[in-house]
């Protein structure tokens, strides 16, 4: 029995997150369903896992985590010699710059991009409606995001260095949904951003995170 | 001359964040005012040294950095003998608890409790008027994340483990602003996070910071 154990379900964000981390690793894994539906994941005993009732929370041993960022930082960290590093190699200084730009996901792209899944796919998924004056409030806020990253891209092969890095893997999930809706076209008109996209949807970690969708 | 830049404002929260750690970690530092009713950030040289045009950028020799969270995380690694910790103290496995509770704040706190010091504070310094309603739902939202941390505060002294840390370090800038609302209520009313908040912000750095913002 594996001892890392992840309570979430293949179809989170925030869980593909930390999956695509732990498969980048090579990592042995236990995924536990967690049943939304039924709203588990604000009952005990998942709230003994993560108090705030959302999913994944891991389990490595005795240690409980979760927000996924901080998982997969975790992971990076605690199994450095396994898998890909999901850092950039050096020192302080240059890792400084996997921060910068794991913030800049975390505090610049993800609540725009995120909320555009939300309103095009998972409004949907719950029987609610997308807000078009939303969704064009919003495209317009990640356009500008967008030409800051294709400026960057075309001074580094991937956001913090010329190394794919956990900067990059915490895009992946909402990019993944976002490639399935018309806001695809904003990703695909920068070149730098697209050649980008293609990179990392192409790591074969991550194409085990979507077929764990299809199970 | 300091070897380390801060390009910003003593009353931005982003600022702070970074200033308190440079004020914990006991290090000389420029501060380099920003002129933003000027539009200073929006516009080079700025924009080289962020290119999202927000405050604050630190340079530290030839390294220039943004977003506030992953500057005090490099100051916090690249002068790691120097002054406070800002980490849990020990391996890895306890170093992520460090990790969640950061993230908690970036992910759970602050997009609710800087919402929270926009409407009370900063509308009425831009001309704006307060919406009481979103005030309200706001309030509702931050109950929760606060009912949390008087749990958590309830197990360790600060929020990661019995030591102060980054992940406490983060919530002083807009904790210190809505402790001039009628929002502070809402942090003294919970004792443990009455207690946290009286110990983080009696800190003699934090004390720094604010004496900054009276010059």
């Amino acid at each position: 029995m594996a001892s890392i154990k992840v309570h979430g379900v293949p179809m989170s964000t925030a869980t593909m997150r930390v999956l695509a981390a732990l498969y980048e690793k090579e990592l042995e894994f236990e995924l536990i369903p967690v049943d939304m539906r039924a709203g588990a994941h604000k009952q005990e005993p998942f709230l003994s896992l993560n108090p705030f009732g959302q999913i994944p929370a891991l389990q490595d041993g005795d240690l409980t985590l979760f927000e996924s960022r901080a998982i997969t930082e975790y992971i990076g960290d605690e199994y450095s010699e396994k898998g890909e590093k999901l850092m950039c190699p050096g020192c302080n200084k240059v890792k400084a710059l996997t921060k910068v730009w794991l913030n800049v996901e975390g505090q610049q792209f993800d609540p725009i991009a995120s909320k555009i899944a939300f309103e095009r796919i998972f409004k949907g998924m719950f029987g609610m409606t997308t807000d078009p004056a939303a969704v064009q409030e919003l495209e317009g806020k990640l356009v500008r995001v967008l030409d800051i990253y294709e400026a960057r891209l075309s001074k580094s092969e991937f956001l913090a260095c010329d190394c794919f890095t956990l900067a990059d893997l915490h895009h992946l999930p909402v990019i993944h949904y976002l490639m399935g809706t018309d806001s695809k076209a904003l990703f695909e008109s920068r070149p730098k951003v697209c050649e980008w996209v293609k990179k990392i949807t192409a790591r074969p970690a991550w194409a085990k995170v979507v077929d764990l969708q299809k199970q």
